[in-house]
């Protein structure tokens, strides 16, 4: 069997032992004696299948208890709607804001324009989106009903690696091209979605995680299937689910949780210096938690990788590769790093 | 491996064929060296499989040229708010009639008054709906936009048998439990729905078979993934089609196809007695099409079934079966009943 590496940014590519999985269970889903796509719904089988895969992405993305997970019909780019119809009464402005880094956010500040004001507040599009635009969320107006950023940027290439605090404004993200992939601190946003078809599964469905008091505000014009509390007190099947999509997403998130969980890596270290000016000789870096930059050092040290400590000036660490330093000794440290991060990220 | 009878409601028993071969080729579709659900919905062998799920589907249905097919996102649910904020704009009166022969059709009345005036002009619910109301669609108002029935009901076993012809007023049907298991005529629709996990495939999608001169009158309230517009100028890819429920529905239709293609049975003889008061001695029946009565009864003659001519008063066949027929006569009439369909259905 023939198996290639695909980088189209989605439909993506998934892991063969979950492919597998799915394979080899298709005609007889936990011995039911009918595929996973010929079960009800409503069996018991399914609603443990479903309620297992709250549970597993709860734990992954270290969701806090004020959030409610829903599973939303339509991609991420229903909620373009779906967004404005639940969150534009949360003030009487019926106003949102968005911060344009790519063509998503457009388009999704486009179809917010049906349903209230949609507010331009920066762009990057004059250089075509090829950074984050800078905004001070400071300067807000007060009767902004939510912020709307994209977190990463299929098209371009780029993310936002450091989200705002917008305060009481709710900050809602499309992390469609991401959910999943990095530790996200969801206490600083009041929604986050997704559609499935580049980190977690097939296409058709669309996650939302949404912050429990934001739920129930919906216009009266909102589709019911597009109202946010018609899936949270059904538990996301007021009618017939997409129940093939839930299925691979739970085989995604069992497989994601033996890798160890959600990668860390880009946000447990940080460089501390703008990646187009790095040097390749004093690499200097910090801990996203500095907390432990003594048991770094220490154990550094205690496998034979000696004076990390970053100039005070910097802080962190710096590990300089002059010339004699062989590679057995960065294959140590890059070793010792990602232990260190399993252990402690 | 273990497969049931399963008579579930929906997601329903598929063929066993289909799940086999979408089964061997989970890991590499077309040899691709992907899954179908990881080739990208932008790709040529996707596109081609789209339009080969079309002409098939027009083909099987018996579609006219003047409608257009679109895959939407939802369930057929999310129709109930689609078919309103897109035909009610039809006539000025936003008006809609609703022929209520059970539950979906009240849940569709009800989220249509979001949209407009949302009436019910017949109902059965006053006999818990046990039958399919009369009402005479020549009193419909001519400012309605639009008549919406369910032709098969899930709940209560009844079905719409016969069509009414509402005229110049598009007839709306949700056809979710039965679309492609019997010969539709089209040409009385201004729109069918479905969706797909009955008879078609997974959960997730809804195929709307739509008049091409009803598409293009959405409100601006219309969310652009619920406007039909949208799909039929995308060859219904806006955005990320449900790629998977394409590939299902697509090898269902083949099997279809391979079968036959839609069964007539129902529609191609008709009992002449009302079902509840059928005699088991003298089956009387007529052939939807009266122009082949002949042929059917030379053709019997032939096989050495005999008599079977109508009485004059009542037309079509009578096949009495005194105590001395024996089964095997039974048997080779029902036979060539079978191969007559087939033969000209």
């Amino acid at each position: 069997m023939k198996r290639v590496f695909n980088f189209g940014a989605g439909p993506a590519m998934l892991p063969l032992p979950v492919l597998e999985k799915a394979r080899d269970e298709f005609l007889d889903w936990k011995g039911l004696g009918m595929s996973i796509i010929e079960v009800s719904h409503r069996s018991a089988e399914f609603e443990a299948l479903l309620t297992e895969t709250d549970n597993l992405l709860r734990e992954l993305a270290g969701l806090p208890d004020n959030f409610d997970i829903l599973y939303v019909h339509g991609s991420a780019q229903m909620q373009f709607a779906a967004i404005p119809l639940n969150l534009m009464p949360l003030k009487p402005a019926h106003k949102a804001a968005f911060i344009e880094s790519g063509h998503w956010t457009v388009l999704a500040r486009k179809e917010a324009a049906r349903y209230g004001k949609a507010v331009t507040v920066a762009s990057s599009e004059a250089s075509n989106f090829n950074h984050i635009p800078d905004y001070d969320v400071s300067t807000l107006d007060a009767d902004t009903s939510y912020v709307h950023i994209t977190s990463n940027n299929t098209l371009f290439g780029t993310r936002w690696n450091e989200f705002p605090d917008t305060g009481d404004i709710p900050l809602v993200a499309d992390m469609t091209s991401e959910l999943m992939s990095r530790v996200i601190d969801y206490n600083k946003f009041g929604l986050v979605f997704a559609g499935l078809q580049k980190n977690l599964g097939p296409s058709g469905m669309a996650a939302v995680l949404i912050r429990k008091d934001l739920i129930g505000h919906a216009m009266p014009q909102t589709p019911n299937l597009l109202n946010y509390d018609t899936y949270a007190k059904n538990h996301s099947m007021p009618n017939t689910i997409n129940t093939f999509a839930v299925y691979m997403m739970n085989l995604v998130l069992h497989w994601l949780k033996d890798q160890g969980g959600v990668p860390a890596s880009t946000d447990f270290y940080r460089g501390a210096a703008q990646k187009a000016h790095r040097s390749q000789m004093n690499i200097t870096f910090t801990l996203a938690n500095s907390d432990l930059d003594k048991k770094f050092l220490d154990e550094a040290q205690a496998l034979g990788l000696y004076a990390l400590k970053g100039h005070r000036v910097v802080g962190g660490m710096r590990a300089s590769i002059y010339n004699a330093m062989p590679v057995e000794g960065c294959q140590t440290l890059a070793d010792f790093m990602k232990d260190f991060e399993r252990r402690n990220g």
